[in-house]
Order: structure tokens, then C-alpha cells, then sequence
């Protein structure tokens, strides 16, 4: 039989660390999947979990739906990929800009990372600016200029009022962190100070409204309407990174802004369980990528943007997400929060949750935490909830993120979630001695 | 009855310019595909057309191989994309690896955009360098610092002897701009001369061997030999960009090169259809991106990095690619050159063909180009070039790529390539007064 063991020990011959990418690593081994359905993934010697993590938030309604499975089975006999367009990518806009009532123009790429990257991109031909605003502790992909100081710590993050513009990856070019401005999210008042040394140099500034590794909570209204405002006196754009977040809402996380933003990259969710990335926004701004201008400002292809395959399974799977169905599995997931503060409770731990929609975080800290330097992760911290983590995964058999946090899926049922409810509390109590002593 | 015009006027409300990427656009509308089987693909209003184009290289068997359509209808059951591995992911790097003879590690991505910015930013932590040169011309994707001078044009491509560093996007930032140095494929002394100008900053020198766009013509073994000699004088890395190359020979363009490159970026073909890039090379560079290293020196995931969709499509088409297959479709492809060359001299227009392996392209001049500006297009070349396109598209339903460029596919046969000779030869005469009105 295989094993989780036997594949990556092959893996390692290959692979660098074994794994293509960072996110499924886990000492000693990473385990491998065999099949998965809804919201249970088997592994290769046969054990089956419940998958909280859907694939970082990218699968609204579990694995291997069957509606998508039956599209995508169609499609593929028709081909995937050409040089020439297919309806598919057309019936795919014409839904997300009919559901979002405020999107005008659409275009579709592989990734997160390729949405966001064209995304500033187009910022930045549209405002003849080079520098972006982005908020310290977000995740944005792993372009240069999206990136920086995502990983911030205590040690080269600098005064609050001025975050430091710190790389991500070693060797990122000084003229990269130059053109890239950090504020601290949802600080109205430093944000405004930190814009306003730069007001005629930015081109977008770059919001995550509610950003996983910040904490996992949403903007405040105000903190999006100061920038709104902001960007609108200074001839800058404001941008909104809906990757993760468009689940949060029928029409994403904007639809509760009393403003919104210009363009809005997208992606996880958006393509049904295949590669996709989408920009969305405004008609006048997105005119720069237009092919009939008389010069292209902004020449954009990408071999398989917009191929049939991900168009099709993204829209079946959009349809099924319906305002229906977006408020039912909020509503799951805020029963799933409730117990899971009862279980805080039972266990009499130090222990918050922050969330929106169908998304939460555990933070091993009696209060919620604000801010970046609020939920960031030291060592111990780590350690902690990597015991817990791995807890769950091997005497529970439940999946969570490793930031300690669940996307949730519209194939959950409430039995998933006393599971889940009773799995953490059994875990809080396997943690409870360290975290005393953490504290 | 559908149209591709109707369904265009819907694409225009929804999609910028009504596509989602540039390559498919075409006036006075782009046509939109029902189907595709092998070399054919039958659009929205029932004409057969007969596929050279493979969308931009990377269908190496045409369209819906019967194994691939199999592997991947097989995979879809057990899901496309989780929060851990796949033995799909360990397989087809061993494939591969296995396949070169010269990559010790890999890791996959989703675009060849990806796999190219991913080598570079690999290139800098490894080299703890700002800067990367590449050939005036080539094309490496979207990434800023990949597609500077891309597109210069004689109005600002400045002195031969130290081509200017030109964005393609407007507003792309001088930082970027500044750590681009370009120099002239396969201009030895120019190269070295230029290369020497920054010797303690260059991360790594960037070739893609046989660059579409530069004119589609190898880099000879002196070219990449000096270069290779340069980058292990002066400390950095020669890397590759072998996303539409790697087709050419068995182990990539880089096969019949003494030396070998560091690191190479992968994409197109190798993903058999699906959204896919790669990153291959040496271990000990590699290693920057191990998850286990004390230091995390390059976080690196992707939601859809390694998805057992992409990496079971591209293991099988890469297997069904073999050495023998490789041979038989450069040596069709051979055959279509001469016959191409024959029509030439029938139609005695001043044309000529480059290529490398199952790729080629025709330039509108009698003398084969050596370097990017002698294959520059002007307004005038692109009026004859599109009007000669036009005419087989649409009168020879015969589909090639828009710089006047086929990439072949093992699904074509002897009577395909009748087929193609004998419309361009149709095509050249329809061209010809105009053709001789320009020179």
C-alpha cells in the first residue's frame, strides 16, 4: 500500500521540500489525497477527514460537485484551451457583473497573484503613478509590490505611524519597496497621515476588506470611506482584493460599504475548483487594457486566461451560490462560531474568534485582536496552534487552515459543525496547560 | 442560430474590448469555438477550421486527446484542487526530472507569467541581486521586470550597443525599469559588453532560446556559451524561459546547447491543455524555497499550484510526447517548411521561414532576420501580415498564429501540411502586389 510517508519521501527526490507548494507541508510529512467528495477528503492509506480549509477558502461547496463535475465533463470533450474565444468566458462575465450590479467590465486570468498584479497594473496606467498603498500583515499573492510587508515582525516593523516597507522574499529589488506605501489597517487616522505624504504617487491603494493573515475582520465602513474619500481628493484609485473575501456576501464583501471600490480583483472561489483569477471594475478604468485603442496601454493575453474549463465549472458554481445559498452558509457558520464560543467557555480558555460570512479565525488570546500586531504569530504562539492543528487533523480528523481559521462550504451540514464544535473543545483541553503557561 | 458576431456584442457589455485576452481579438469580431477535435476546431456558426496555431504552442496533441480527456475525466471524480498533496503532483515531477537528465527540483505554478516571475525573484534571494538582463524583443509573460523592451519599437529602442530599458505597460515603474538590462540576442561581443557594465548586479541573465517574438530563430551555442561563461565569472545564474521551447527537443531547446542553464521556466505544453508553469533546475538554488529551512528565504504556494488537474493532463501528454513522437513532428514540421519555401519560389514573393523544431515563422522579407530589429514588424508588414492571415482564416479556414507563426501538433498528418502549403501559396499570391508595393 501506499503512504503518506512513501510518496513524500519520493516527493523529496523532486520537489523542493517535497512539496510544490509551502501550504500543504507539515513535519513530518504531508499527507496525500486519495478522493474527496463534499466536505470529506480520503488520504492515500484510507483515512478520511472533514476539509474545513477547502482548498484556502477556493471550494464554496466542497469537492467534486456534481453539477460542476457533469460541465466540466461536457466541456472537456469540446477541448480547453484555443486560440480563438468561446461563450463560455462571456456567459461567465455577463453573471458576475449582472450579480454584482456594480462591476462594468470584467477580465479573467489564472490566479489571485495574476488578478492582483494586473489589477495594480492597471492602477498604475490609468493614474500615470508608480506607488501603491497597501496595508501591513495582508496577503495579496506573491507579485513583488503586493507582497511587501506581509511577513512584518516585531523586529523590523517599525513605528506604527510609519510601517516599515518590508521584503517578503530575500533580494526583492529596493525600487520595488520604495513604490509600495504600508499603512495599518483599519487606523483611520495614521492611514490618512501616511497617504498624505504621498499624494500625488499612488496609484491604487489596495484593500483586502476583511484579510486573513491581519486577523480575519472586516474594515470598518468608516476606515473604507476615509480612504474613499481620500483616493477621490487625490486622484488615486481604491481597489479592493475580493480573492478570499467575495464569499462573504452575495455581491462580495463591498456590497456592505456605503462606497465602492474602482477595481476588485477575484479568484479562489470564482472558478469552481479550477485556476482562475478575474478583474472587475469600472468601464473608463479598464479602457486601458482595450485592444481597439489606437495605442495598447496595456497589452494583456495570458494563454489560458479565460479558458473554457475554468469559466464553465466558475459559473455553475457561482449559480449554485445564490443569495440563497450565500445566506444559509453564513448562517452555518455563525452557529459554528456560537459553539465554538461555548466550547471556549467550557474549556475556560484564553481564546477569541474573528470572521465574517463564511470565514473565521481562532486567535489563542482572550481578546479579538484589531490589528496586525494584535494577531500576529510569535514562536510559541505558532507552536501552539500547530499542537492543536495537529491534534485535530490526526486524532480528530478534522482540516483547518494553518492560521488556525475555516473557510466554510455550502456542503456542510450542522452535523459537520457539532464536530467541529466538539473536535476544538477536545483540542482547547489538549492545549490548555501550554497556553496558561503562555500567557 | 448563434452567431460570433452576436455573441461578440455581448462580449463588448461585459468584457473589456469583449475579450478577455488580446490573442483572440480580431476585427471586426473574434470567433468563438462550439467544439475541437485533434487539428480542427468547428466555431459557433458550424465552419471547420484546421488549428496551426494550438493555442500559442501549448497543445502539443491537438485538441481533446482521447488519454488525456480520459486521465483528467477520471481525476475530476476525486476532486481538483485541496488544502494537501496529490501523488498526481510527485509524478509528474518524477516525469520530468527523470525526462531532462539536468533538473535536480521543481515546482509548479499556474502561467508561464508565474514560472518566469517566480525564477527571477528565485534568482535574486539565491544571488542577493536586484537585477536580471534579457534580449530586447523577447516576450517572458506579463511579470514588470520580464516584459521590459518587449515591444521597442525604432523610435525608442536607442544605440545597439545599449538598447534601452522600454516598459510595455504604461506607468510601469522606473525602479523596475532601472533593474532591466537588455541586450541583443545573439550579439556576442554587444552582449558581453553590455553584461559587463553591471557585473556585481546581474541576478541572473534570462534566454528564452528560440524567442517567438525576437524572430523565432535559435540562440546559437557561442551566444549561450558566452553568457554561460559570463554569469559563472561574475557570480550569477544563466536561466532559461522555456515555456514555448521546451517542445522543440526532447529535453527543451536546451538540449543541444554544451551548457546547460540553471534554472528553467516551463509552461504551455507541459500542462496538456490546463493552466500550468514550472520551475526546474539545480538543487542547491532550488533549496531557497524550502519550507524546512531555518529561514523561510522565498514563501511560495498558490492556491492552485501542482491542482492534480493540471499535473495528471500534463504527465500524460508529456508521456504520450516522447522521444519518437518529438522526432516525427519536427521532421512533419520539416517537411511544411519546404513545402512553404517551395510555394515561395512558385509564388516568387520575397518571404522567409525560421523556426526550430515544430515551430516556424514567415517574415515578410527574402532575407531570413538575425535579431530583433531586423524582424521588427512595422504598420505596413502588419497590414500585409493580417491581410494574408485574414485571407486563410477566412477563405482557407486555415488558423495561424497572429505574428505569421504555426506551432504544430502531433495530431497533424502529411495531408494537414498539403493543406497549409497550399493556402499560403493561395495566400502569397493574394499578398504579392502588396508585398512588392512595400519593399
Amino acid at each position: 500500500m501506499k503512504t503518506n510517508q512513501n510518496i513524500y519521501d519520493r516527493a523529496c527526490n523532486v520537489l523542493t521540500g517535497g512539496v510544490s507548494r509551502n501550504t500543504i507541508f507539515r513535519e513530518p510529512h504531508p499527507f496525500y489525497v486519495a478522493k474527496a467528495k463534499g466536505s470529506y477528503i480520503t488520504d492515500v492509506e484510507g483515512i478520511e477527514r472533514i476539509d474545513f480549509a477547502n482548498n484556502m477558502a477556493s471550494l464554496i461547496h466542497g469537492h467534486s460537485h456534481p453539477a460542476i463535475v457533469k460541465a466540466v465533463t461536457e466541456q472537456l470533450k469540446k477541448g480547453t484551451a484555443f486560440t480563438m474565444g468561446t461563450e463560455a468566458e462571456v456567459k461567465f462575465a455577463e453573471l458576475m457583473i449582472e450579480r454584482s450590479g456594480t462591476f462594468e467590465r470584467m477580465r479573467f486570468v489564472n490566479s489571485g497573484t495574476e488578478a492582483v498584479m494586473t489589477m495594480i497594473k492597471t492602477s498604475r496606467v490609468y493614474t500615470k503613478r508608480p506607488k501603491i498603498a497597501k496595508a501591513e500583515g495582508a496577503y495579496h499573492g506573491t507579485y513583488d509590490y503586493a507582497e511587501v510587508s506581509q511577513t512584518s515582525n516585531p523586529d523590523n516593523w517599525g513605528n506604527i505611524d510609519k510601517p516599515n516597507s518590508n521584503q517578503v522574499v530575500e533580494g526583492t529589488p529596493q525600487g520595488a519597496l520604495n513604490d509600495v506605501v504600508i499603512f495599518p489597517f483599519n487606523d483611520i487616522e495614521r492611514t490618512l497621515n501616511i497617504l498624505d505624504q504621498h499624494t500625488d504617487e499612488i496609484a491604487c491603494v489596495l484593500i483586502d476588506p476583511v484579510p486573513h493573515r491581519v486577523g480575519l475582520f472586516p474594515a470598518t465602513n468608516a476606515f473604507v470611506k476615509a480612504i474613499y474619500d481620500w483616493t477621490r481628493k487625490n486622484g488615486a484609485l481604491m481597489v479592493f482584493d475580493e480573492v478570499v473575501t467575495y464569499r462573504v456576501h452575495y455581491r462580495g464583501a463591498q456590497e456592505c460599504y456605503s462606497v465602492k471600490p474602482d477595481l476588485t480583483a477575484m479568484g479562489k472561489m470564482i472558478g469552481g475548483g479550477f485556476p482562475i483569477g478575474a478583474l472587475a471594475g469600472r468601464a473608463e478604468i479598464m479602457e486601458v487594457l482595450d485592444p481597439r485603442g489606437k495605442i495598447l496601454r496595456h497589452p494583456h493575453s495570458g494563454t489560458f486566461s479565460a479558458n473554457p474549463i475554468s469559466t464553465t465549472a466558475g459559473r455553475v458554481a457561482m449559480e449554485l451560490f445564490d443569495e440563497e445559498a450565500v445566506l444559509k452558509l453564513n448562517k452555518l457558520t455563525d452557529t459554528a462560531i456560537h459553539q465554538i464560543e461555548e466550547a471556549v467557555k467550557i474549556a475556560d480558555v484564553p481564546i477569541s474568534i474573528t470572521g465574517d460570512g463564511s470565514m473565521f479565525r481562532i486567535h489563542l488570546q482572550a481578546t479579538k485582536p484589531t490589528c496586525y500586531r494584535e494577531s500576529y504569530l510569535d514562536t510559541e504562539n505558532k507552536t501552539i496552534i500547530k499542537e492543536l492543528l495537529d491534534y485535530l487533523f490526526l486524532e480528530e480528523n478534522i482540516i483547518m487552515i494553518n492560521t488556525c481559521a475555516c473557510m466554510f462550504a455550502t456542503s456542510m451540514t450542522q452535523k459537520d459543525v457539532d464536530r467541529l464544535s466538539e473536535g476544538l473543545l477536545n483540542g482547547f483541553k489538549v492545549i490548555k496547560p501550554k497556553l496558561y503557561q503562555y500567557h
